[in-house]
């Protein structure tokens, strides 16, 4: 399928690796098109990778993932535009971090909100999956953990949109544990920061969750 | 060792009765002493097993539980005594869940507070920790789950504290996580209703989270 990836930094990054591992065409959204970053994960990445403008990247995918910093979301959709969206799935991989107080950051929403909430407000016609956002890049794709495979905790108000992003997640070697509608958003977005604090205090961030039944 | 546990409900008798398996002597706090469910308690529970007000079992533990609903958490610890509880562990498995707008829950408390830091905050001198309250009832004592042992996630600002509620989460059979000061009760409180929204969708309660490294 068509991926469009809004944001060259290290989570689009190795998303747009592992979906071009997988055999997808992948489009590299950025600010202005012709960016030395995207164009050098292009030069990497091969045929089957390209990039433009955030909105370039929107027509593009039949899937969309914003994965930018939680402070850029909002502005990156309106330029990625609403109408390229609409009917589409929107991948959010983003988190509400505020660093202004130094490490460890404590998240900028807070109450009854989410950045999840916000990105479907935003593009109310695309189907909004949080997706991603409770682990570090460098496990997102086929991560090799003992007693693996992880879990990955996905909220979203589209039934079909999940059930193909469950299908993409056990391609990219995750399970998946639904938690339901997009507020769902608030507690996947605190448990970044478990993730976080783990890595502070263990000194490690090699980690990720799984969900273990019976 | 003697364990005070606050709460007659279904979390205050799995923890009670983990201790007791354990080897260890455990009073049951409530708001009356000889209240018909404390005693039908120490009836099952054995020699081990007594009960008395939420200040007896403040003053007979050297680690104490606190295990009641959360809106009911901070009134308990008045009635324990802070000063019953000074120097002592204090286990907080509490969550502030707010059912007045039915199932699911959501939290009580948001923003950057916690039901955690309040009790950190009634009994300054108890050093609480964060423990229990990111798995049901059901596994808390020796979880048997496929792919085990799982993860407790816990949270304090008394390193000692930390130390030795590792040691007995091991005999209770779970590993440990420790995600650093009290305040990373925001993200665990969080964390619970991950675990409920999961229970809510996929219609089953015997779950719980383990933490994969590589």
């Amino acid at each position: 399928m068509k991926v469009g990836i809004f944001g060259t930094g290290d989570v689009g990054r190795a998303l747009g690796n592992g979906f071009i591992a997988l055999g997808h065409d992948v489009m590299m959204g950025s600010r202005k098109a012709g960016g030395d970053k995207a164009k050098a994960w292009v030069a990497e990445a091969g045929a089957k990778a390209s990039e433009g403008t955030f909105a370039d990247a929107a027509r593009f995918g039949e899937l969309a993932v914003i994965a930018t910093l939680g402070t850029a979301t909002e502005e990156v959709l309106k330029q990625a535009g609403a109408t390229n969206l609409k009917g589409k799935i929107l991948w959010d991989a983003t988190n509400p971090l505020d660093f202004s107080g130094g490490m460890p950051p404590r998240l900028a929403i807070t109450g009854y909100d989410s950045l999840g909430e916000r990105v479907q407000k935003a593009v109310p016609e695309a189907h909004v999956v949080k997706v991603f956002n409770t682990v570090g890049n460098a496990l997102m794709f086929k991560p090799e953990l003992k007693g693996g495979p992880p879990t990955m905790f996905i909220a979203g108000n589209d039934e079909g949109a999940k059930v193909r992003t469950k299908q993409l997640l056990t391609d990219f070697g995750w399970e998946t544990s639904d938690i339901g509608g997009i507020e769902g958003s608030r507690y996947l977005e605190a448990m970044c920061l478990t993730w976080v604090l783990h890595g502070i205090n263990s000194g490690g961030w090699l980690h990720a969750f799984k969900l273990l039944s019976r």
